[in-house]
C-alpha cells in the first residue's frame, strides 16, 4: 500500500529539493502518494493563509509530511517560521527533532558521525512573554524559557534509545547549567534519572559555549547529542557546517508516539536569493526524505538513499537529483 | 603614577595566567601596584566567601580587575560563576563584554578580523525564572530573559561607535527575532533607530544559528557583531575555535561609564584538569591585560603586547609568558 505524504514545498528553493526528494523515493522503488499543499510565505502574502486549522485536520490525515523550506523576504521574519513551522511542531507534538550529522569538520582528519537530539516543543520557543512600554525608552521585553518534566523526560528517554542501539553508546547532554539555574536543573536531574535505567550507555555533559568548541575542534568525540530547543538550533547548524555544509543537513520532526504524522525537512532556510535558479542542493531534503523513509518501516530503501548521497554530487539542482536517482535505481 | 589593579586568580590555571599577564604588562614598563584577592571556589570551599559586599566595596576602588578563571569541580555548576563572576557583571553594571578575534578558520585561507560585543547585564543571564512542583513528575521550570531598552540602547550604541572607529565601519546584529518575538523585536527595533544616527556604519542582521555556520565557513564578512548576553557567550567560544582556539581569547568586561572598574579576564575557564601542571596557555590572559592597558590608557603598551603575541609561542605556561615578555622589552 502506498504511503500517503502530504508535500509542503514551501517558499524560495523549498520546492525545488522536495521536487528531487520524491523524484529518488520513487527512484528506491518505494509507492507513495503525495499531495501538496501550497502554504508558506507566497501562499499567506495572497490570501492571508499560514495554517488554519482546518489545514492543519487534513494534514493529520496522513502518513508523513514532508516539508521544503518556508519563509519569504516579503513578510516580517518569524510570521510564518512561527505560524506553519514552528506550530506543527507544537500542535502536532512532533517534540523530537532528530538531525544526524556525518563528515569531517573543515581542517580535521578524523570523520564523525553523531546525531543531535533537540528537543521540539519547549524551551524559549513557547512564545511566552512580551513587552512593556513597548518603542519608549522605558521599554521591558521578556522571554520566557519553558521546560517540563513530561517534554523533557521523553526526549531524554528517546534520545538514550538511540545511543543504546548504536555501536559506541554514548549520550551527552548539552546546556547551560551554570546560568540557567532552573531550566538547566531540570535537564540535568531528569538527564541523570533517566540514565539509571540505561546502564549500558556513557553519558557526559557540556554546557553549550564549550560544545561549539567541540564541534569545530573534535566532533568525533560525540555520538548522541540531547540538548533543548534552541540549543539544539544553534548546534544542528553548526553540525551541518562542520559536516560538509548546511545543503546535506537533513532533519526529522518526530511523534515517535505517532499520535499525529511525523514531518521531515531539510535544516536550511528557502534561501529567496537563489529561488527558482536550479542551483540549490537537494541532497538535505533527499536525506530528510530517507530519514522519512526509516520511520515508515521503508529502512533497505532509506540506506540505499543515504548510501547515494554518501558520495558528493555537484551540479543544477535537478542533476543532483538524477544523479542520485539513478545511483538509487543502481 | 601606577595604576591599581586587583587581581583575582580565582581557581584551576587562573592564577598561573594571571601571573604571566603580570610579569608581561612589567616588561612593557607600565606601573602597576596589584593588590590579590583571594577568590574563586577554593577559597569558597575553605570559609564559604564567594563575594561578598565587603569585598565587592574594596574592589570598587581598584582602576581595574585582572581575572584568571573560576569554579571548581568541587562546587556544583554556577555556584561560582554566577556568586562571583556574574554578580561583578551586574553589581560593577560592566554593560559591555568585548571580545576580539583574529585568525584564519580551520580549513580556510581568508584571515579574518572582528570583535564581538556582548551584551553583559541583562537576557537569559538575570536568573530570573524558577521551579514548581520540583522533582516531580510535575515539574515546570522557567527561566525568563530579561531586556531593556536602556540596557540594549548603550550596547548597540557601544557597537556603533567601535565599528565607526574601525576601517571597515561594519555592524552586524545577531539575534533569533524569528522566534523570540519580543526579546528580539526589542533588539531590533534599537538597532535600527541607533543605526540612523550612524548613516556611515554598513549594517546586517543574522540569526544566531546562521551566524554560527559564518563563523566556520566565512568568519571574514564579520567586522564588529552585537548580540545579547547568551548568544554573545556561544559565539565568542565558537569564535575562539575558528581563531586558533580558546587558549587566545581574551576579554573585557567594560563599564565604559566608569562608574566602576571595567575587568577583564581570559574567555577560557579553570580547565582544572591541567591546573598547577605549567601547561595552560597564558597567551588569552597576557591579550586581555592588553586589553586593560587599552581602557587605562596605556594603548603603546598595549600595542607592543598585542605584536608580542602575533607569533605563537609554544611551551609551558612560564616559557611562553617569558617569551612574550622578552619580546615585548625588545
Ligand atoms: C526557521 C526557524 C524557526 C527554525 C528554528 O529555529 O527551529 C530553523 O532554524 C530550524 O532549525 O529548523
Ligand atoms: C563561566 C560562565 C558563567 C561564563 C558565561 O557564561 O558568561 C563564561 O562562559 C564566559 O563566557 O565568560
Amino acid at each position: 500500500m502506498a504511503h500517503n505524504i502530504a508535500v509542503i514545498g514551501g517558499d524560495g528553493i523549498g520546492p525545488d529539493v522536495t521536487a528531487e526528494a520524491i523524484k529518488v523515493i520513487e527512484a528506491a522503488g518505494v509507492e507513495i502518494s503525495t499531495t501538496d499543499f501550497d502554504l508558506g510565505g507566497q501562499r499567506y502574502l495572497r490570501d492571508g493563509e499560514i495554517l488554519s486549522d482546518e489545514t492543519l485536520d487534513q494534514l493529520r490525515a496522513f502518513d508523513c509530511i514532508l516539508l521544503g523550506a518556508v519563509g519569504t523576504p516579503d513578510v516580517p521574519p518569524g510570521v510564518i517560521e512561527r505560524g506553519l513551522l514552528l506550530k506543527m511542531r507544537f500542535d502536532l507534538d512532533l517534540y523530537i527533532n532528530q538531525r544526524p550529522f556525518v563528515g569531517t569538520a573543515p581542517g580535521g582528519s578524523e570523520p564523525h558521525d553523531f546525531v543531535v537530539i533537540r528537543e521540539n516543543t519547549e524551551g524559549p520557543y513557547v512564545g511566552e512573554g512580551g513587552s512593556l512600554r513597548t518603542g519608549t525608552p522605558h521599554e521591558v521585553a521578556t522571554q520566557g524559557s519553558f521546560n517540563t518534566r513530561h517534554g523533557v523526560e521523553r526526549c531524554i528517554r528517546y534520545a538514550f534509545e538511540l545511543a543504546q542501539s548504536r555501536p559506541r553508546k554514548h549520550l551527552t547532554l548539552v546546556h547551560k547549567t551554570n546560568v540557567l539555574q532552573f531550566a538547566g536543573s531540570l535537564w540535568e536531574r531528569t538527564f541523570n534519572e533517566v540514565a539509571a535505567e540505561f546502564p549500558d550507555v556513557d553519558t557526559a555533559y557540556n554546557h553549550v559555549d564549550a560544545a561549539c568548541i567541540f564541534f569545530v575542534t573534535d566532533p568525533h568525540r560525540y555520538d548522541v547529542i540531547v540538548t533543548d530547543n534552541l540549543f539544539g538550533d544553534i548546534l544542528t547548524d553548526l553540525g551541518g557546517a562542520v559536516s560538509g555544509g548546511i545543503g546535506l543537513a537533513s532533519s526529522a520532526n518526530l511523534n515517535p508516539d505517532r499520535t499525529a504524522p511525523s514531518m521531515f525537512e531539510p535544516v536550511h532556510g528557502s534561501a529567496p536569493d537563489i529561488a527558482g535558479q536550479n542551483k540549490a542542493n537537494p541532497t538535505a531534503a533527499i536525506l530528510s526524505a530517507a530519514l522519512m523513509l526509516d520511520f515508515l518501516g521503508e529502512t533497505d530503501a532509506a540506506a540505499r538513499i543515504r548510501a547515494a548521497c554518501a558520495e558528493p554530487v555537484t551540479g543544477s539542482t535537478t542533476d543532483v537529483g538524477d544523479a542520485i536517482a539513478a545511483r538509487v535505481r543502481g
